[in-house]
Formats: C-alpha cells, structure tokens, sequence
C-alpha cells in the first residue's frame, strides 16, 4: 500500500503593497492585498526535500513589487494576469498559478469643497477582488467583492415554510433582511473593461437586493445573479455566498411598549447562511477557475 | 493590614441596537452599540454578593430597548444622556453612569438614479462615538470617531531626531504618512447641535490633515487638534490617538528598478503611536470624563 | 440564452452550544460551534421564493439544541452523523447535509493539586473539528484540527531553490520554522473510535512536525500526513493548509552585536502558504467529502 | 484665549520580538509583544515638527532588539524596566517612559514521552502582561495576565437584585458563569521573583474563581483579588476586567424536553463588564502606574 502526495499549491500570501502614482501633482494611489500560488510538478520538494522547482514565495513577493514598478499596476484582474503568466511561463515545473486580490478603495479628502491632490481616506471596508487562475495556456478571471453590508428595513417576509417538532419560528411578512454580500463572478473571456464590468455588475446587484420584494434572502441570492447575468454578456456564472444577519424584533410588551417593526436587537452568531451559484445555461463548466477559493 | 474595595464599576457591554422610522415611506435607520456602566455604593455585592443595589446588567439592556421606542433616538449624545441620568435618578445607591455608544453609518442604495426609500448599504468603517458621564448632578460629554484611515501620499517629512547608537532610520523629505483616527472631544456643555458639531470637526480635522505639511505625526496631531478647537468653541479639549501605518519604500534596485515613492509595503506591527491633548488654556480639567475610557 | 439555478446549500452558521453532564457532582462540560447546511431540490425557493422545502435555519438551530438534550453529544463526529442523517431522512426534498462542528477545549482548574469538579479554564486556542456530509445514503466523515500553532527554533533549512532576476532570499541551513496547523483528514468509514483516533492522528503528526530535520515546510506537510496516514489504516488522506509564519533575523550588526539566531522578528504578512493532499494510493477519491470547505 | 498641548505620549507599539536561548541543545524560546512609549519635554514637535528631542520609534524598536541581545530577556519585568530605564536616563528631555510588554507561552511537543529539544507548540491565548512606567526615578511595576477564559457550570447564583419596569430577568440560585479575565496587580517595590510571584497570583485567583460559591460576579472579582493580595504581600492592589460571558438555558419545553441547565447558548454580546480595584488599606495611590493603560 502507497502513500503518495495529491493535488498541492504553494506561494506568497498577503503581500500588502501600496503604490503611488505621482506623474502628476494630482496623486492617485493602488491599495492591494495580493496572494500568489504556483502548481506544479512539485512531488520532489515534498518527498525529499529537494526545493530545484520551488521559486521561493519570497521572490514571488518580489515580483509582484517589482512588477507594480514597471508598469502601472492598472486593473487588478490585468496585474493578476501579468504575474500568473509571468509565473507559469518563467518559473520551470510549473504550469499553473493562482492570483488573488483584493484591493481597498480610497476617496480624496474633501478640502474647500474639492478632493485634495495627495490626501484621502479608505472609503470603505468593502473590497474589489479578483481570482485569476493560469492553467497551462489557458486563463480564468473570477472578481468579485466582498464585506458589502447590506440592510432592508422592510420589504422581506418570511413564511411558508414546513414545520416540525422542532419549529418554533413564528412567521411574518415584514422583517429586516440585512446581509454582508460576498459574490465572485466568473467572466467568458478577458477582454473586458474590468473597471466599467465591475461598477456595472455591483450595481445592478446592489439594485436588485433593493428591489426585489423577497419572500427568502435565496430568492434575493437569485435576483442578484440573474440580474448582473442578464445586463452583462461577458459573465458566465455568478456565486454568492450570504450571511443572513439576523435583526431580531425586541419584545417590549414586558415593558407595556408595543415594537412596530421599530426596534431590533441585531445578533452575531448564529447566523443564515445562504450560498448558491447562478450561471447561464449555455456555458461550460469551469472547475479550475473555481479550484480552492475560499467561499461557496 | 486591611483589604478593601476600591473604585469600581459594572454594567451591560455591546448592546447592539438598530431602529428604523417606519413614520413615512421613506425609512431612517439607526444603528448603535450601546454600553452602560453603573457607579456608587457597590461595595456590599462586591464583600458578600448582595444584589439589593445592582440593577442587573440585563436591565440595563432592556432600558436601552425600552427608551429607543419610547422616544426617537435622536444624535447619540442625547440618547447617552437620557439613558445616564435615568440610570443616577432611578436606581438606589446608584450615583454615576458611563454610557458609551459607537454609531455605523448607513447610505441608501442608489436605484436609478435616487436613493432607495428603505434599502441601504453601510457607509464605511469609521464610527462616530460618545462617552457621557454622570456623576451626581453633574454631565460630560465626550464625543468622538474612531477607524477613521487617512493618508498622505506626500507632503510629510521626517528628519532632524537624535541619533544614538541604535539610529538606523534615514532621513526623509517625503514619506507616507498614513493613519487610523480615533478622536475624542470634550464640550463645555449640553446645549450642543450635536450633529452639527459633530460634522463640522470631523471636517475641520480631516481638512487639517490634509494640508498640514508635516514634519511629524505629532504636528499633525497637534494641528488637527488645534484647529478643532479654533472652529468650534462649545470644545474644551480634544484627544488622539494615532497609530503611525507604516509604509516602507520597497528596495526595487536589486532588480535594477528606481523606486520613486511610488512602490510602498504597508506594515501591520510594529507600529508608531501618537498619543495626545490639545486643549483649551483657560478650562478647568475634568477627570471624571475620561474616567476608564479605553483610549489615551 | 437560459440563467438557471446551480448548486447551493443554506443553513444556520455558528451555533454555540455548551452543555454540561451533571450526572455525578464531578461535571463534564462540551462546547462546541455547529454549523449546518442542508443540500437538494431547492430550485423553488430560488426562483419564486416559495419556501414549502426550506426547513428554516432556526429550525435547524432548535434541532441542535434539542438533540444535545436527547442523547449525550459525544464525539462530535458521531454527533454530526446524527444531526446529518436527521435532516436528509425527516425534511422533504432534502437529499444532502453537511455538518460542520469545532470544538473548543477545556481542562479542570487546579485547587490543592487536583482538577476541580466544576471549574474550568479554556484550553487553548486549537479546536479540534469535523465536516460531515451526508449525500444521500452515504456518509463521508472528515476530522481535523485548527489554529495549531507550533515552532521549531532550529532543524530547518532553506537552499536549492532556483534563482532569477527577482531572487534576493539569501540560503540558509538554520531558520526557524513556524506555522499554525489546518489539517483535515478523510476517514474510509465510519466504525472509528474518533476520540482515540484524533488524539493519535493530532500526537502522530506533531511528533512528525518535531522531529523531521526541514528542507522546505512542503517536507514537513508531507512527512506529518504520511505519519499520519501509515499509523491510522482508518484515514483515505490528510489535507494541510500550513502558512510559514516567518522569523526574520534581525540584523543587530549595525550596534555591533552579532546575531547567531537568536534574535527574530515575528512577521504577520505576508506569509507563505503551503497547501496540499497526502493520500493513500489506493482509495477512491470523495470529492463531495470536501465539497465547499474552507480550506485546500 | 490660548490653545496648548496637554499631556502626550509616542512610541512604537507591537514590536513582535521571539528569542531563542541556543547555549545548550536544548533550546528555550520567549514570544514577546513589546509596547514602548516615551513622555518628556515634547512641546516642540507638536507645536512646529522639530523633532530635535524625538527618538524615533524605529530607533525605540531596534533598542528591543539589541537589548534583547546584549543580556538575557530574562523575565518582562526586569526586560520592561532596563528599557525604560535605558530611555529615560539616555534620551535628552525625555522623562518618562511606559513599557507594555505581552508575552505567549509555549510548551515542548513530546515526542516519546519527553519534550522535544527545540519544537515547541503555543500553549495557549492567554498572555502573561507587564505596565512598567519610568517617572523620573521612579519605577512602577504592574503585572499582570489576559485572556484567560475560565467557566463554573454550577456554584453560581444570581438573585435579590431589585426590580423595575424594566425587569425581566428571572432569579436564578444555579447558573453558568463565565468570563475571560483581564488582571493587573500593582507590585509595592521591583525586589520580586516575578516569574515565582506571577505564577503564585495565576494560580491563587485561579483557585478563588474555583473555590467561591458566587452570588455574584462582583463577589467572584472581589475574592480573586483579596486572597491574591492575602497570599502576595509584594502586592499594593489588584485591577480586574470580567466580561459576564453569557450562557443562556435553552428552552427546550416547546419539544417537550426538560433543561436542566445542561444544555446553554453561549452568546457573544452584548455581555456584563465588571471591573473593579481591590486594594490594601495601608498603601499609598499610584496614579502614574496606571496611567493611560487600556483598562480600567
């Protein structure tokens, strides 16, 4: 009987780089968290030790700081695709990478009425991602965002639902629905105008959740995918992973108050959890663009 | 040799709070983490677990719920008051409160084009605070923001320190300088548009920031402070405290690459801490409203 | 062009649940954080909000509560079994469940040199868990550990690797190796002893972790899932997600002292991040075992 | 009216430094979380940037490093006091200085039945603390312990508190208590075994949580610090933070189950905040010792 080693990625993680464009006095300035893995042939290192095709995850770090000066990082999906290629093409034994970024947005400080040349603040806890696979020759582009909390004071129900012994949940037709959205989206190709797609596809979304009537936050789940699947050809499949953060209405009859829908204790744990995919019928599977992301 | 009770006190910690004003269509929502803390003669329950004088922490809970519905919140400030001087007049043997609240900020979600009537998005991070304290007769107010992160990109120096023998930092004319603001101002008094203030030295500190050109941290501090106090006269002294981000300029020449400030590593730890008082000359100190706050 | 509903789960995440077993005065207490997900034909749901198949996630709460009451949870994986079995076999439409639980530890608190019947102090940070699934009639049991946080101050080395133009990672034969242990194995049934079985496992792979002089944290993983897998015929494969917690030098030559390892700046990122599969050669794979967790 | 700096403080916070003691095979390791803070004459660089009496923070974080070099850490407190010490006499206009200082504890792995030379696991989240502040020639050490999570499942009552139109909470004379203790004891002089002296006051507060019948956390708080302070006449006062960690009985009736406090949801927040002092009579306030630390 053997023992042998599976499927394996190795790389940097969390590489915090910050770059400033200062070509004119009219600074803008890049915030990104970027995670790289490489996959391989990579038994040796594993079973003896034998580190001949292992780039360091030091120098990978190097390389996307090197890469953020030698040309403008621009978008992330295309800096993501810069290094993912540069790794599979360069580094020998390996024929796979994958990229990850999340990028923190920034918005200039306002200063007698107008955002200052060289100051900002983080706009937000929001972030843009991206997951860029290279698999050989091929490549997969997966963006998203994530920590986008999002509440409805009204306009939720909830009820229908089986029972059993084990129901005590009243129903109703008026609750908070409030959510932290995560959703990766997965693109048919790249040629694409990542930041126009990516304001687009956050929008309608956004607009959905706030339009949809919902009888159960999957039905919003679906609304949302199906919406940034219809507005936009280039996507082939939306997932979405959300916690259903529960705002539970405030028994003040004790206190001879009645509670209108007026005041809620808003919970930590535990919590819904909502996750499913939403994909156009007529599109391939893609497995690998998906392969050990963290979510749903 | 004898062994005693010293100044203490006790309370319910996080009550988590959302309202919504169902008044019209068009909804509001507030959204508060809410503490309490009680002070007088405790020292019974302390020497021989004699509850007559402590008004349990989960009837302090239920206070907070009871007051939000029995009148609108309203600016926070006032909401800590009502709630602090109930708890001083009501509760027997009972003599101070502390009632510290963080507020989240929300924004509507734009549906075409306008603002949705009850679909919202949270706005940032960034929390504004307050910290009121009873004691006897007598209301502080204590107000402020935290995880507020601001950035220059230029426009901040560093040089002109002692060195000793364990100086390795260079000098610089041109750094980074980035930071997470947490703030808190003191009034003179209760007779406050707290909103209003509230907005305007925000404003006034974060525009202080943004055109201070600082040779250090300290400087700004010092200007963000003094400028609040300048625009704003119901403030009687205001306090930061402000950790120094780092973010280091990559050695790019390895690669044969001039780094320009343009390519930064933003550190997590260490971190520099600026920690100070800017105040009014001719007040009178008050203590007891910063009594155990968790800040400097 | 279609948009249809792909694969999806929803459950209720996070349920913290202690109990205690007072059947002698000498107590025993469990604390744990389930997480249920239940899987099938949920396409209604999705697309019209109709919920006569979601068995609500509160229900899903109150069943873990009240099987807790029923019998003694026990091991955690038979007490997901339990949990799994349940809603596939009682909720309609249900086909599928997975079962996350962590399990937090705790010890008795000494007085006068023995454990005290009712009182405890937290164990550590390490949670021992499991992710069971239930797909259909068959039953897949994976265990594991997190937030293993060990370190090796000598016996890793670090050279051999290739070099290219972004290379500035000096060799070294003596570094210090940290990581925090993820790992998750497969049992090939479920006619286990879990709790002798985890404790080996747990014992076998630190031993391993310990004693194998490192070239790269990848022979470190593949030894401490070999060990495991050799000693315990009852595992198909072991997956490890090891991040390198690095310990960078520091470099005290500036204040002429040398700096023999000794003196080491614990770094939080970036980190390496070293994820892969060790596996018995001889099993079939079970990719709905490991559909959707966290980690590699 | 005039506007001027109050009092201030700056350093370098989280400086993570492990050292390894490599003078025999067997290796020993300190993880240590080092916080300096320098206070002095600092008018000018608030006031215009002149940081001609600035010691950087860099500089502050290699003098760390090199002491931890050129001498044995030894114990924090001893660590804590030669760099505030070190500070105060060397850096010009520089009076005083504060150090923090948290440290992790690590065991060795076993490995056929004995600890392992130089691999080690953390041994859990609780920290052993040091506040050292210089003030002149004045040296104050507190010490102290976080985190440490400890549980009763019986032995702890709750009634005789009084009502109002605001309770709800039932009586109870049997309940779970439970609580993460945050401890700080102020020590009379620095002529201490500290290692010995902290070891004794962990486990002397640690066998009065065990030991006391509570009718009160209040009680609970004050017993741990009176018998620390019987047992340790080193001691001048005790300052302790209990979160009421929260265990609420499930109802289980609506399953036709009884709860016989076995089977407790352990909630998040919000939580009870006990914080109190217990002192000796005969000792003399020092304000200075406690200045700015974070709780109460």
């Amino acid at each position: 009987m053997g023992i042998s080693m599976g499927p394996n990625q190795y790389g940097k993680a969390e590489v915090r780089i910050v770059t400033v464009d200062r070509s004119t006095p009219r600074h803008s300035i890049k915030d990104l968290n970027v995670s790289t893995s490489l996959r391989g042939d990579l038994d040796e290192v594993h079973l003896s030790g034998d580190n001949a095709k292992v780039l360091p995850t030091d120098t990978q770090k190097n390389t996307v700081y090197a890469f953020a000066k030698q040309q403008p990082i621009g978008e992330i999906e295309d800096f993501a695709l810069r290094l993912g290629r540069h790794f599979v093409s360069s580094a020998e034994g390996i024929n796979g990478a994958r990229i990850l970024i999340d990028e923190y947005g920034w918005q200039r400080i306002p200063v007698e009425g107008t955002g200052h040349d060289h100051s900002f603040s983080r706009a937000s806890d929001e972030k843009r991602t991206t997951a860029v696979t290279i698999d050989g020759d091929q490549a997969h582009v997966v963006s998203g965002l994530k920590d986008l909390v999002v509440l409805k004071s009204t306009g939720s129900e909830f009820w229908g639902y089986p029972k059993d012994r084990y129901t005590t949940l009243p129903e109703t037709n008026d609750r908070i629905l409030a959510t932290a959205v995560t959703a990766r989206w997965r693109y048919l190709h790249t040629d694409v105008d990542w930041a126009k797609s990516f304001e687009s596809v956050r929008a309608t979304m956004l607009e959905a959740f706030a339009t949809t009537h919902s009888l159960a936050l999957q039905q919003s789940l679906y609304e949302m995918g199906k919406a940034a699947l219809e507005a936009h050809p280039e996507l082939a499949e939306v997932r979405l992973s959300l916690p259903n953060k529960h705002h539970f209405l405030v028994d003040l009859s004790p206190f001879g108050l009645e509670n209108d829908n007026e005041v809620f204790f808003a919970a930590d744990r535990p919590y819904g959890l909502i996750e499913g995919v939403v994909r156009r019928d007529d599109v391939e599977d893609a497995p690998m663009a998906w392969y050990s992301t963290a979510e749903f």
